[in-house]
Formats: structure tokens, sequence, C-alpha cells
């Protein structure tokens, strides 16, 4: 028996577009049957909250990260031309005329498709994000879990 | 016969200063004898643009997304410190100074160490560009393709 | 004899988060027995910076340069929410709280697990920076040291 390829990605960014990179990809490596983990950590965690608010109770510092950070894939910015949040609008009418799915259904396949969807704990907490604001059926772990996917691994990315 | 080691790069960044870094190591790793690969996605392809503007048919769109892309490797800026476009011009004049070789005889080396200068099908399509604004001897291709490159890899980096 | 994995990091970026993210991943992977490498380059060897000025000679681009770049981990910018400066002192306000440590203790803490820090001298070159103005007991080495530690490595980043 051989054993699965790894791809294991460290999500940093919490732009739109580097998002579509790391789900592409990790969507790409599970069809070709690799094992896939996406670690979510600082601002890469926006990717998996949920887009209403969800009533938690947090401090003023930890409101006012939460106010301020994208609630959930949809509404994350471009890392270039954001153009003040047109530019995300004018990717997502071309990507829907070129049939290309965007960030939300990528996380949905990931997940159809076994993706392991890792949050960082630290960072979480740093952040004042609450389990209760993230997607269901999301793993929760440290950078000691995140090694212990990445030193095996075949591809390993940060993104 | 031992087997030639691997470097697959996936190049998403339009920066100067972040595809100088690929292109550096590229070209250092060619020098190793590995294969070396860099995938161009999203802005990474303005790198691979033609500088001078080429007659293709565009919908409204992408004739803007075109215009305000930089025109090749020549006109990208620096991730940081750009200043308005000053910024680039002044590390270029350090760069001639100190007889480090520009972005785009970066690229022109690489080519002659026949590193594969592939572009992403995908994000060509969703950006506008077409095969006929980009450099000669590229390779078109998908995420399968880069996967397939990825895996075997020693040294694999998103940048 | 079972040979040690290996953690190879390209710490490309002058962001405070972005070399937090590379400093815990190389003091989780060093706690692991990896052999860890960060290689400093371009704006990432701000965070090499000692943080008093230095005298030493130099031109007038890299006088600039060096006021203009941040001296030293302390005074790294956020790669968002950096607010002109007020996001990093609440991102470590946070941190205190939450006993985590700032980056120029993960920095002390990654030298005393043995961590190699290489500084890219082409890039030193390149910003006008000079071995007096780092932090001691940090490496000197270019491009072809850096694909010797990468090419055998389980763990490739490029931050």
């Amino acid at each position: 028996m051989t054993e699965k390829k790894k791809t294991t990605i460290v999500l940093f960014s919490g732009d739109y577009d580097k998002a579509m990179a790391a789900y592409i990809i990790a969507n790409g490596a599970a069809a070709y049957d690799h094992e896939v983990t996406i670690f979510h950590t600082f601002w890469g965690l926006n990717a998996l909250r949920k887009d209403e608010p969800i009533a938690v109770k947090k401090n003023f510092i930890e409101k006012m990260f939460g106010k301020m950070m994208p609630r959930g894939a949809e509404k994350m910015g471009l890392s270039r031309m954001n153009f003040a949040g047109v530019g995300p609008k004018m990717i997502k009418d071309i990507m829907k005329k070129h049939n290309a799915l965007p960030l939300p259904q990528l996380i949905e396949m990931a997940q159809e498709q076994d993706v392991k969807l890792v949050a960082c704990t630290m960072t979480m907490d740093l952040l004042g994000l609450h389990k209760d604001e993230l997607l269901d059926n999301i793993v929760y772990a440290g950078v000691a879990a995140y090694l212990g996917d990445a030193q095996d691994g075949n591809v390993n990315l940060f993104i």
C-alpha cells in the first residue's frame, strides 16, 4: 500500500484573492487524492467566520477587532486593485461570467472533499474570535499540530 | 542515476521585489541543477506581459484590467516603500550600481537556464489576458499541472 | 540513527505579524527537534536590526533607506489594520494580556534554541545595511546557502 501524498497550507492572509488561490490548490490536491490541511491563522481566520453577527461576550478591543475584520469569505478584500471594495465585486462578476466558483463555494467544496480546515487557537485568542463565530466542522489546534502535518508533507505552502 | 532535485514556485504576487526574490531563487536552483518551474498566477502573470500594448479583442472590464495592471516586469511596483513609483526607480538605480540584474534580465536568464515558466490559464481567463500579450516560450497550464510538479518537489514556495 | 527533520523559512516580509508567524513556526519546529533556519531577505532583514542607530559610513540613498525602514523587530508595522502605527500597539497590548511573547523575545528564544538566523548578503548590500547594524550571532550568506538548506528540508516556507 502506498501512502497518500500530503498538502499542508498555512493561510495567514485575509485577502479574497489569496484565499481563493489557497482553496483552489487545496481542492485540486484533494481531487488528486492528497490528504489536505489548511491551517488558518491571523487574518486567514476571517475566511472561516460565519457571515452573520454572533452574540458572544467580548471586551472592548475584541469587539472592535470583530467589527473591523471581514465577517466571512464573502466580505474579504483583494490584495491589490481593491478600490475601496469595488475590486472584489468586479472580480466576482467576472468569475460568475466564467463559471468560476466564488470563495464561499470553494470552502464548501473543500469541506465536502474532506480537506481538514484548522483554526489556529492562539490567534483566535489574540483576535478575540470564538468558536461560535466560525463555520461548523472546523478543527481547533495550534502550531504543534500544524508541524505534525507539515513535516511529512509533500506540498507545504504559506499563503 | 540519481534523480534531479525539483524547485517549484507559485508566483502569485505582482510586486517587483517579490518577483525578483522568486527569480533569484529560481535561477540559483537552476544553477544547482534543479528542475525549476515558476507557476505564474493572478498578479504574478504581469511579470510575463510584453511591455508594448498588443491589439486583442477584449470586453470593457478586460480592457480596464489590462490598462490598470503593469505591462511587464519593468513596470511593476514594490511591496513596500513604493512611494507612488519612485521606490522602484530608486531600487533599480541601486541595483545598477551594485551590478545586480534587474527583473527583466532575471527572467531572460531563467529562460536561458530552461526554467519552465508557466502561465495559469484560469487566471489569464479571469483577468482577460491573451497569449499574444505574454512573452514567448511560456507554458500554459492549470492547477493540476502545478500539483504534478509540486508533489515530487524538494523546494515548494508560494510567493 | 535517524536524521533530523529540517525547517527552512525565507522571511521576506517586514511586517510584524508575518515575522511573528515565522518565528512561532520556527520556535515550534526547534522544540520538535528540527534543524531550523530563517533566511532573512529584503524587508525581513529589518527584524534583525539593532534598535539603536549605529554609526556606519553610508551614501545618501543608503542613509535614507536606513532611516525609513523600521529599526528592529519592535518597530515593525502590521500587514493589515496598521492604522498609522496604532495597530501594532493594540496587538502588543493584547499579546501582553494573553502572555504571548512579543517579536523581540521570539527572536531571542529562537537564538537560544539554536535556530540559524541568516541575513541575505545580497539584499544587505542593496539596502545599505552593515553587519554592525544587525544583531549578534547572525550568519551571513546568499541564495546558494539557502538552497543548500532548503533542498533537503521537510518544511519550506516563504513568508
